[in-house]
């Protein structure tokens, strides 16, 4: 039966007109074999929302933001008109549509947008009429019929909250890479390529370093249950990984994939009282600085006294010190200091609900090479550990090699 | 007390970001001197509109021109934003609006659109808060909500449009001349400014070559009685010329201008049987290939045929000529031919209404140094004869020389 299905393309891969033409072609070809009712949604060319950004910049120090995505929103403008008119060359009617001409409504956060609501009539109206609507990514209009923009990856968001107002049958997000990977195969040649994830694993593997899907996306997608495929545009045959609900999981894998970041930072707070209003006194103070804090540790509790430890952005790190260091004579704390050498790691699989086992196995595969673990936390379905950063990536992705490669049959779907 | 004005930027006005900071200073300086409310209108940055025509041809051969009109009109986009952070910059509140926002509605007829109406409401209450709106010259929105473009020269047309539905006291043209002259300075070296100039010799001026404005704009102001200035973004203190009523003018000089043009070509058919019958087959079978035809005259009538002369673009010459030649025999003419290589130079002034012996005078003129006149055509305030191309255009300016530079007192008004 034929479906109605959303493809969207990222910035590399509409990055010349050469690949406008190769994703076009694809859109064609699908269209061919399947019968299928296509919706397309593009980003800017790679490099032109930079491009733009620094325009606005070398004009003004301090853009206005909506100015700013007055301009900034132009790079998609200019893609969907050269993705429909690279279709209609192709014998495949199409038609642009602005997120105004598409009803893309979004809240007044310039520059950092969310969609509010997707009134589909005007696409709709296209799809039946035998067009396939052209839907320009990372943009809304707000109340006041400005524009918008969504922040980096909101072409994926546009895509699928664009299938969920269409409820489509699926939607695909065609970029540089042939699917999610169960670790960074760029540092470990036996990473695999998954062929199903959960929402849920997805979601702690986007937000801790795979940077393959918005976690926004993978929000949308789960909340209106709109079946998510990652794949590449310039070998889709060449694998392709699915993001389902997971009751739909094929197989239920322990563990799916282990990630790393080293764009965090360790503070800590040595000899703090150990009462909640210190406590409470130390992360108020940073949730009204906006510094969003990830893995929280307190040890060395003495019955009067502890040590706190939590983990920032290490860009934020320096203010988040200095925040800290005021504090600190107020508190009666010893003092505080930042460690900006850390990494983290984490193991990531749904299996984890069902499988006792996995942290330890963990912690004796990272003992026995003598790296040494610094913070842990865990949630239902992850296990994170904070380790020097000066440790190989090579080393620590042998947890990728204990869970992984060893346990599991290949799951490599396609290839 | 108080006004309220257009200024118009055109590409090279707003050709790059220092470029736009100082247009936007003249704004602001404007705005602290007089007091005066102002909107803004921009063209696109020179070069843009091109560049985005030739990205889009190098997609695909024939662009589809709604998906043309679409990812040109971002260029015009990307300015106001410009424009409006730099005002910003300054101190003076700003907004930017595409044809969308500000309401700009067109025919349907992509890459030349006509403007139909402006609902000013948008653009009046940011005025009434003290806001300068910053409008995209050159674009509009057809009844389907397209993004439509008006065709080169546009932005001169929205500005005027602009000035007109917000009843505005004045509309300036920012270029880079710093008005309208006599005749082309580049190859007159007296060429003078004109201080003022009326609407219909205008329209005479810039149909035959003056490029400083585009003919639309003129008969908008002239339908809505806007008075409309040109004067040079880079020399803004250095000459102006305002185009008003006729009525409205200080002194009515005999001639204003001298123009010329040498994009024209001549195409005569031999011995026509001398009936109405045939020169509406003639014309008939051009208007129905879209061709415009400038002046015709008639030669050597003997009775019962004719030499019928006509001039089209140059550029439409080989497609006029196989057009008439297919009908020499269905018309027993005796042949066609097309002369390439002419000139049209013209005398316009609002005085020669009201005096004679300006056509004598310019054929003597042209007589006395042996240039040939091929043909002849006139109107109320103008003069135009068909010259050799071969003919230097000094030689041919010697018409401003005995019309212009000599008859006349400066009208320098600001230098």
């Amino acid at each position: 039966m034929s479906k109605l299905v959303v493809k969207k393309f990222g910035g590399t891969s509409v990055g010349d007109v050469t690949r406008i033409r190769k994703a076009a072609l694809l859109v064609a070809s699908h269209i061919r074999k399947t019968g299928d009712r296509v919706a397309v949604v593009v980003s800017a060319m790679s490099g032109e929302t930079n491009r733009l950004i620094a325009l606005a910049k070398s004009c003004v120090p301090n853009p206005n933001p909506r100015e700013l995505d007055m301009m900034v929103s132009t790079g998609e403008q200019v893609t969907i008109a050269l993705m429909a008119m690279a279709l209609e060359d192709l014998g495949v009617k199409a038609k642009s549509f602005t997120a105004q001409q598409a009803r893309i409504s979004t809240d007044r956060n310039f520059t950092k947008a969310q969609i509010k609501e997707i009134d589909s009539s005007n696409i709709k109206r296209a799809i039946e009429e035998g067009i396939v609507p052209v839907v320009a990514g990372f943009q809304g209009i707000d109340e006041d019929g400005d524009i918008t923009t969504l922040g980096r990856g909101g072409s994926d968001i546009t895509a699928v909250a664009v299938a969920a107002a269409l409820k489509a049958d699926a939607c695909y997000i065609y970029t540089d890479v042939r699917g999610v990977f169960s670790t960074d195969p760029r540092v470990c040649p036996s990473a695999r390529l998954i062929a199903q994830v959960s929402h849920e694993e997805m979601l702690e593997m986007a937000s801790l370093g795979a940077k393959v899907l918005h976690p926004r996306s993978v929000y949308f997608a789960m909340a209106y249950n709109i079946p998510l495929a990652v794949l590449s545009t310039f070998d889709p045959e060449d694998g392709i990984t699915w993001i389902v609900r997971e009751e739909e999981l094929m197989e239920k894998p322990i563990v799916t994939g282990v990630t790393y970041r080293t764009d965090e930072a360790k503070i800590t707070i040595q000899k703090l009282p150990a009462d909640p209003a210190s406590l409470s006194q130390v992360f108020k103070a940073l949730a009204e600085a906006n510094i969003f804090i990830d893995m929280i540790t307190q040890t060395g509790f003495d019955g009067r006294k502890t040590d706190i430890s939590f983990t920032v952005l290490d860009e934020e790190s320096a203010r988040t010190l200095s925040i800290v260091n005021a504090l600190v004579p107020t508190l009666r704390a010893e003092g505080a200091s930042c460690d900006r050498n850390i990494a983290k790691v984490s193991v990531v699989g749904v299996g984890m609900k069902y499988h006792t086992g996995v942290a330890s196995r963990a912690f004796e595969a990272l003992a026995k090479e003598g790296i040494e673990i610094q913070m842990i936390s865990t949630s239902e379905i992850k296990i994170s550990v904070l380790v020097p950063r000066k440790c190989s990536l090579s080393r620590l992705l042998l947890l990728h090699e204990t869970f992984v490669t060893e346990a599991q049959p290949s799951v490599e779907a396609v290839a």
